[in-house]
């Protein structure tokens, strides 16, 4: 159409807001990707001349020459298409700039490697960059989270259940709510940064054959080399260049890796799309009981002057409604056929990048909103009055049935309820007018049991409990 | 980390090779979506200017600066955060074009609209776009399978069941059921292109409300406008405009044509993913029934000089299985809440994108597939012999069942296939020193009977009746 | 734990409420296929009996042998664990069964065929049973919903966008547009149950061999049986004692007729899931524009006298967000390898009853739903108050633009509605007071614009043509 | 059809041959939920009596009637309908069967409780019975696959990539990789069934405020109640009673605990699908390089009396390919609204029953599979020399690159392993033409790389470091 075909597509963020600017994004682009496939050749090259295997020069010759400014992504994406994947036409790349500074040097590109050990390398590294500013974000929401809980912990709003007004409860503990699901996150993100990040190193076939066939050709005396400790060397060595782990064996076909970074990533965005949809309800016109931070321009609608849009918890769950189905793929891919599949591997590639970049704009998107949330204290009373109180029926019937009987004082409240439905008559009123109630319950305790505010029951116990660091796991 | 935020990030298509140049990416790509959203406000207007509530002239101004070039893609898509879409962003960026070039005509840009009748009906036009070519790919893959099917339709092979040889069929009946399943996917591609694209024409909440006050105030006589026929008659022309269909009633939170396109994307996949993983298998090393068109440089490996890897299937696979998992986003947008989601809308936009782009990529590259594909009918007489005749044992075991009864017959069969598993003796032979054989059966007759290739029962008979145009559905 | 191996496993529906009781849910129990099963063996043998190749006694002994009730589904279940599939033992058992009252009979049971023609046939008789109760329930809430439709064209409500009011809509259209999607999904279902639900005819690997070879044997002339039209006169008639459709060719592994099932079953649920979501906002407390049908004990709560939950909502709800995750298994079995997958095919079973019942459960629910469905009217009108006339800011925008010009307008709107929600005072009194406004509209011009029930657009229009006839599709 | 709607439908695993008669069926069935929805009122009465709110006698009485035996499953399943939930009507009956024995401890049950307590807390309960014979059979998975990774350490086999033969590796190694996944699978399940399945108490919206109000009624002193203690205190003690842990806040609206065990459960069916994939290939009529352990009947073909089919891992991938699809339905469950989604809670329920019988039944299947997996090594050597010696070329490039150099190294091996498969000559017979190769390398040399078995690389060192103690994790 517009472009001839080796001009890149453009993906600006145009149809994804949510991540549109996040600093992820970058972190996760195409030439990210190159760059930590770079990253871990000169790795590699690193490792090896650290067992002596290949001069040190040449290894720093290649990392010299190993920027991904130097090479056309575009180029290389398309000569993927002859290999279904990219590191065969970026070493064949890489070798010809190597060569142009230092030929001698070209000789220990890519030593005794495969696609895969690189690729796989690549795509931990930049998982490792990206879930660093996620986690790091999802603290920050937390803190938000974690001031709203303590500001509000006696603020009384109506607890809701099946949409529709339960039972008080407190904002501070709805807050309290969003912060657990939060730090679950985070502790489950950063449980997989320390953890589940491993290097990929098993040569052609999980053996790493090649790589001990060029030791052994490149080192003094080819029988003596152990295979076990070079093997465990390297692995080591590599590992320590990336500032990842090492896995117990070569992963190519064993794609856990992949399965827990899905699972931490759908856990993010459903954590963070729980506190979008409340927002949403908050926020709605009849119930106004929370809003948005404003911003200039924030919110606008393309017709209506008077609109404000909850935008950050709208981008923040179309994040959290297509991150879990991205995850189904990655989880997926632990069905690998042999010792490296055709087609599964290839399956992963956009989907995780995809997974990384939602979780890192919903992420991001969420700290504004957890910081900046207003809650409507005056707002959220003067609901708890909608139902002419009984949000509080439950406590009546619990306080009856002991002087009443559990069966008589439920009797008892379900009629006052349907007459304070039908005639708007407040509760209290109905039941002053109750003998059953009236000889059971002064007028005093009557009135105390019929304020919400005082129907919380240990809301501002479980927030106390889960904000003392005590409380933390 | 290697960007400033205002530069877009890239995907030039590094982790995905199965779409990379091919035709559909660029069809797909932010600029084709911006420049799809510039049309259908140019469609919109002229529309207008049709009815005659808008001058002609501001309708062809506008056409003439709603070029993508104009404008900064990355802009909007940054733009878009505070809107959750990009469309308010674009609105204000082509109004001030259109300025600058003719300040009357800056009036009737978007007038009366919203932001999602402008992104909807682009998103149906890129949609529209990429079909168009993804059908022709259907088409030319079904055309390459047919001449597969015809060439080979009595070309005897294995086939296999449960991973196992069961009994003989044709390389022809297996490239026409390859082929039944992509003309399958053709016509249901073909269907939502023809009735599954429609415009999207509500404004702000379903009731084209702006529209008809536009036109009432713009028009002479406010009063007398029809709005039934204003309505249908809008409708229809913005469609014509757009090339594209009318839906029954405005469609922003009743998003059927969305859980369509799933539908018929993740049908596309899956059929052009049966072709990929049959012949994953037929290349296997042990199998080698048929091969990968081969072409410079493809199929190359990192390290083993000999591979010839199939790419083609592997890169087909990859798109195969992304995209029933992002169709289940599409269809899950059919819960959007209220007369427009926050969240289910944007979370399909992405997503909708990648869906066209894998099933596009897969499609094109199917056709070198399907065209160049090599099947080895020398092989497939070889692999028919690995189970020294056992693979006819059902034959025989009908054979035998009317002289011998059914349970006898079986009977004899388990047997007599026992023995040659054992001993590697052709399962004729066995049979030959059966006397409840000999006595049933002449020596020639089990000979014949005993013959793969004349056990392939209906398969010439079905190819022919697929093949045939009457066959054709 | 409480019962041996043989007990089969208890599923009341416990923890499936939306489907527990409905009618779907024994038509598509384990007797209901296992009935299936059986029906479709007597299909086959009566298929060969018109054909002359099976005696017509015998086909009719089997007939009436083949009843679930005599067979011992659990044990059945258990012998599938040897074959993968529950049939290997059911023609075991059948023939057992058919030997007490004919031997010769037994000689014909499940002649020439193969497990998948049986099982795959059988699960196409069951979708259609299920199909054909889903459709009409489907029927039945397109007409409660349409006379919602009707009797509301003109109710006016808010409608909302981004979880805010946005401009006046009506009822009406909201209900058109759920009975709209409820319609397509009407014609999706249809569809598949006339052209979708094919007999499998293959045998052992989609030849048709061993049909053919007991054809041979059992006729009068073995080289005269003309392959072709046996073939297609087996298949037609097979589908007629089926009630079923045929394929173009044997689909053991083309599973498009899964594809196109779920394809059907999920638009549905998501179209009654659409119903469900805008029910449950409009019943909650603080909007309350609609109830729910009311029943003897429907809605309680175990601990809150007063709540009346929106279990009818719910329980459509939970189906929705079950069924596109269940069908993305049936997509996904496209990828059948070779003649029969070895676990692709046996992964679809369970999870096609899943989604029939969820639907069927889904529609069964729905049709109370939209035959009882309470709008409140005055709730409506009294919801279009909320913003103090900011609902119609929009058309104040349209009809000032052509006097002030576009941008002055919306900026006197703009600051008008912040006015407004400062300080509470209605926006028709704020804009009374602008000097630009009473110059540019008189003060009946300003009042006929903020009146909600005047800016409601083409929505009777739309209602209008959508039920009448020439609007349906 | 068959039944009338107050029998039960019938799900006795005719679908699902997985798991029908595994030990995890019985555990998660109907009677087994119904038995732990007993199980946990009886344990919140018990931890109500021993904080003295409720009379030990009462909590026993209670105790006495709670068994599943003496309740109708199927209506109670018929009456969750009126309330979307089984409890309400459970509690009914409950209360009612407790009254007959002891009117006075009626009034205790369910006291002060909700249903969403007594249900989530029960379905942890279910899954914890089934997580411990999953991670049991897991384990003796684990322990079959290291008998074999260890018994074949250095069994040599072509390794496999791209569906190609690429360089040898050992059987050991690759049984070490399926153990490897079995053992993470292991440890996920078992920091789940430790760590992740908390008891559900909170109350009507997760304030407790209802079990305060009756600890209240029924305690001395209403104004002493230590409320944070007494919260504490019973969390625990109910905790206590059901084996079960505390979750930090009342979790009815934050399913992580759901999130959890989707993730480790999608883990184990993916680790166990990996092991059945790769014996399907391994199995194929064409490879041949293993067998299932054979059994009576077993894989036995309705047709096709030499058939041998691959049951066990047909059975355990069809669970791998469902519950990852599943299991997106219980992370989407983050997403609950409010403080008890309607909708959302109840679509968990089935499948997460479906997640924990499928993976149970995928379990237990694999312990045979693992226990009597038969590889067959002289088949792994005769396939080994089905390239002529092309699966070595890697090594011969490896190991004449410092000798040629990298670029002509190649050069050589891609032109002799062409001119290998073009003649069908052996690769070491081709080289050994080579003067370049003959004056790099000596005859011996030549023969000793051209030899499978002795380019393993590092296939024997790594598994022995994953089968010793210290190479577990």
């Amino acid at each position: 159409m517009h472009s001839p075909m080796n001009e890149p597509p453009v993906d600006a963020g145009l149809l994804s807001p949510v991540r549109a600017g996040a600093p992820v994004e970058h972190l996760v682009d195409d030439v990210a990707w190159l760059q930590a496939m770079l990253d871990a050749e000169v790795a590699l090259v690193r490792a090896q001349s650290r067992l002596g295997t290949v001069p040190v020069a040449a290894a720093e010759a290649i990392a010299r020459v190993a920027q991904a400014s130097h090479f056309d992504v575009r180029e290389l994406a398309l000569s993927a298409r002859s290999t279904a994947n990219p590191i065969v036409g970026l070493v064949a790349a890489l070798t010809a700039a190597v060569t142009q500074v230092d030929s001698d040097a070209a000789e220990y590109v890519h030593r005794g490697s495969t696609s895969q050990d690189i690729f796989d390398t690549a795509a931990m590294m930049v998982s490792k960059r990206a879930l660093a500013v996620i986690r790091e974000d999802l603290s920050r929401v937390g803190a938000g989270l974690a001031a709203l809980a303590e500001r509000h912990a006696d603020t009384t709003m109506a607890g809701r259940t099946l949409a529709a007004q339960a039972v008080p409860t407190t904002f501070g503990l709805k807050a309290a709510g969003w912060r657990e699901l939060v730090v679950s996150a985070e502790a489950r993100i950063g449980h997989v940064f320390a953890h589940g990040l491993p290097v990929s190193l098993g040569g052609s076939a999980g053996t790493l054959g090649g790589y001990l066939e060029f030791a052994r050709s490149g080192g003094p005396d080819r029988a003596k080399l152990d295979v076990a400790s070079y093997v465990e060397q390297l692995t080591r060595l590599f590992a320590e260049e990336c500032g990842l782990t090492c896995a117990p064996l070569p992963w190519h076909a064993l794609r856990a890796p992949m399965a827990d970074l899905a699972a931490a990533l759908a856990f993010t965005t459903g954590a963070l799309g729980k506190l979008a949809v409340d927002v949403l309800t908050l926020s709605r016109t009849e119930v106004a009981e929370a809003r948005e931070p404003s911003a200039v321009g924030r919110g606008g609608s393309s017709a209506m002057p008077h609109k404000r849009n909850p935008v950050l918890s709208t981008m923040i769950r179309s994040a959290s409604l297509q991150v879990p189905a991205l995850a189904t793929v990655l989880n997926q891919s632990l069905l690998s056929e042999d010792e490296r599949s055709a087609g599964v591997w290839q399956s992963e590639w956009q989907v995780l990048r995809e997974c990384l970049r939602l979780a890192g704009g919903a992420a991001h998107t969420a700290v504004e909103l957890a910081h900046g949330l207003q809650p409507d204290p005056d707002r959220m009373r003067q609901n708890l009055e909608l139902t002419n109180g009984q949000i509080v029926s439950e406590r009546l019937a619990a306080a009856l049935a002991p002087r009443l009987g559990k069966a008589a004082a439920r009797k008892v409240m379900s009629e006052a309820s349907a007459a304070t439905a039908a005639s708007g008559r407040p509760l209290a009123a109905v039941l002053g007018d109750d003998r059953l109630v009236t000889e059971a319950l002064t007028a005093q305790e009557l009135a105390d049991l019929c304020a919400p505010e005082q129907y919380v029951g240990a809301a501002s116990a479980l927030v106390a409990a889960v904000l003392t660091p005590a409380g933390k796991d």
